[in-house]
């Protein structure tokens, strides 16, 4: 049975990070709200009735198991896409690695929103050039030292045990979320992080996620995603 | 052997949430940035020799196992600890509340710090006041509301499957912190979600959980914490 994958149809959101799991295992999915809109998502997120709803999208439909929670719909796919080892202790640290990741996507995410999900960004345009300067001088650098650190420990080409894992492929969203709305900054801290750069590169050119990312399925990068290229950020 | 988390040693922190749960199962464990100083701690975080180093705390040494990320910690803990279920799908789903609770915790931190880790509260006063107003009308009532619809479709105890596990140690210590730095919304909101409170109340009167809250080691809220009472964000 094909998964079905929920999250906002328009943009690539925190879906992004199992779209390109499903993609390169070359799994059978379908993407709900993208393609029956989006009231089919909404009638799940807000059923009464329901009683393990997600909070949030995106989540995920496995058969009879419904699992929201980005990192959470890594683990439980992982091992049945063959994206992750299958010795316990790679399997949590591949998971804590994908937790850190989803850390620096919220703060990402928190650069044109440091005040109010509920307010647009231009309601919060000075409180997120404060924020979004901050990430550039203080996190980009931080969290890019710590992958190219595991990277280093590693090996060098995968995050964990020399075998690619879904947090290789998040990693690659990562970067390259960041390298769309902070190409100066990323331009700089890339220079410094070689490994996490080539990382980038070669999941970039695997042959399903190449396929993937020239297809109408992959989504460009726009000002209602994560990633939002702001010129002010980098002024 | 005894477990040792690492946390910072001067306030409750992410590792209240592991403590809680070791504190229940009557677990030995060590907390060895409050025993032998954050030296101990820091050593760890920034030895360049460590293959696989959390990037931040807590995190938890576990024999030959080092696992940083709360909830990460709390899915290697859970089971050892007797705190989740048997079943796959009840492990994983108190895995996505965790995450949830996670989430909730990370904007209750940013209430304080919208703009940067790296200033102090006082250097991100004005845009504090807006987004702790936001969490106030928003976000608390959104995410409350989402654990009171949880718990009256589990039966009304506790989160999962009717019996104790760790998301529900974890949704105690939420509601305490919120408590302490929102008491006025909280008192609101908490009258609208009376199983959540019952919770609460029932978690803090478990004869373990009730000895380590009366003890020293339960460290006081404070304003160097995630939950901080600030007068002026509810005023």
């Amino acid at each position: 049975m094909a998964y079905e994958l929920y999250d906002w149809p328009t943009i690539q959101g925190r879906g992004e990070f199992v779209r390109l799991a499903l993609e390169e295992a070359d799994a059978d999915y379908v993407d709900v709200a993208r393609e029956a809109g989006r009231p089919a998502m909404m009638r799940i997120l807000e059923d009464p009735d329901r009683p393990r709803p997600p909070f949030a999208c995106p989540f995920l439909k496995d058969g009879d198991l419904m699992v929201g929670q980005t990192a959470a719909i890594l683990l439980q796919l992982g091992p049945k896409l063959g994206l992750v080892g299958v010795d316990p202790a790679d399997r949590l640290w591949t998971h804590q690695i994908q937790l850190t990741i989803a850390d620096m996507v919220a703060e990402a995410h928190d650069t044109h929103h440091p005040v109010a999900l509920s307010l647009t960004y231009e309601k919060q345009t000075p409180e997120a050039a404060r924020r979004a300067g901050d990430f550039c001088r203080n996190r980009i650098p931080e969290f890019l030292a710590w992958f190219e650190h595991l990277l280093g420990r590693a090996g060098g080409s995968h995050l964990v045990s020399g075998q690619l894992s879904y947090a290789d492929l998040s990693l690659f969203q990562l970067v390259d979320g960041l390298l769309y709305a902070f190409p100066k900054t990323m331009g700089g801290v890339l220079g410094a992080s070689r490994q996490v750069a080539r990382l980038h590169d070669a999941v970039r050119q695997r042959p399903r996620i190449a396929t993937y990312l020239a297809s109408p399925r992959r989504l460009p990068f726009n000002e209602q995603g994560i990633f939002r290229r702001y010129p002010e950020f980098e002024a």
